[in-house]
């Protein structure tokens, strides 16, 4: 599938834009190629596009002065991946967003996302389920981690999304759940 | 200021909406007054309806089996809440929502939330900047509670939502930094 039918058929599930619409819509992305473990966004950039995955696996993170790495998020394909604190409020960013793998992603900037909100009611609808749905696994992430072990949160990932597993590395994995490798190593174990 | 005035000002924030446009809004919801202590939401509830907050404050929370609970969220005057995956999703319940105080709150029910969206496009944009607002919120929780201790987390909470501590008892605090109430006790002190 090319890009413009990924994003067409990402948008279909949720949302009727007719083809013109969906023409005029998709005319406001930008292809774009990044290279394994390229940065795409480092902190302290002002932050003006978010990024709709087409093939790869990027990742958001937020990095101590000693080098600790916690992942807030994973994008894989057909997911969307930014620094939304930065996006929405205009300000810096505080996190890197980087390429696992090999990454081919639809650039959309902010003013074209406003624009585009403003002039077809049914694009404002899309984002406003996209972020609906943001919002409600952020909850439950957050729920999982006050509550959950280690264990228990590595399984709901992987039955959340057991797709990740084959495209990221183990210490990753560790970083999105708060665990150090040995610990997550030992999760693995029957 | 009475019920109407507090949310039209609450919507002025960001939304322009003529008069007569709020008027038909308002008129959506539904004043209701309960008691301190009394629930609003049961876990295994179908969960119909979100509640702007006019008076006192509310509580969403997940309790184990043991009776241990994790604070989601609190809700002042001109904050929202609900069980918003239930909400969204059409699912049951797994929080609990409750009144901390005596409080007053108006009602909208999901189908009339959707239906404001579908007839108004300012509403729907206002409804996305909610969400957006929340997502980036609960993002910035989850960062925090993955890289932060808890008096940094503490400090935070401070910071954001001073009024929280003239409403909310100790315990609670400590219910939504995730630590037991003998830690935040320590982080009283200097």
């Amino acid at each position: 599938m090319n890009a413009k039918a990924i994003l067409q058929s990402h948008i279909a599930k949720t949302t009727s834009l007719s083809d013109d619409e969906f023409d005029y819509f998709f005319s406001h992305f930008k292809p774009q190629s990044y290279k394994k473990g390229q940065t795409i966004i480092f902190p302290g950039d002002a932050v003006e596009h978010e990024y709709f995955v087409l093939d790869g696996c990027l990742k958001s993170f937020y990095q101590t002065d000693q080098g600790k790495m916690f992942i807030l998020q994973f994008a894989m394909p057909t997911w969307w991946a930014s620094d939304y604190e930065a996006l929405y409020n205009g300000t810096r960013a505080t996190t890197h967003v980087d390429c696992i793998t090999t990454s081919e992603v639809l650039c959309l900037s902010s003013a074209d996302r406003e624009k585009l909100c403003r002039e077809l009611h049914t694009i404002e609808s899309f984002f406003r389920w996209r972020t609906n749905r943001g919002y409600v696994a952020a909850q439950k992430r957050l729920l999982s981690f006050m509550h959950h072990d280690a264990r228990q949160r590595y399984e709901e990932v992987l039955k959340l999304y057991p797709q990740l597993y084959n495209v990221v590395p183990k210490q990753l994995i560790a970083a999105y759940l708060g665990v150090s490798r040995e610990t997550l190593s030992r999760l693995y174990q029957p």
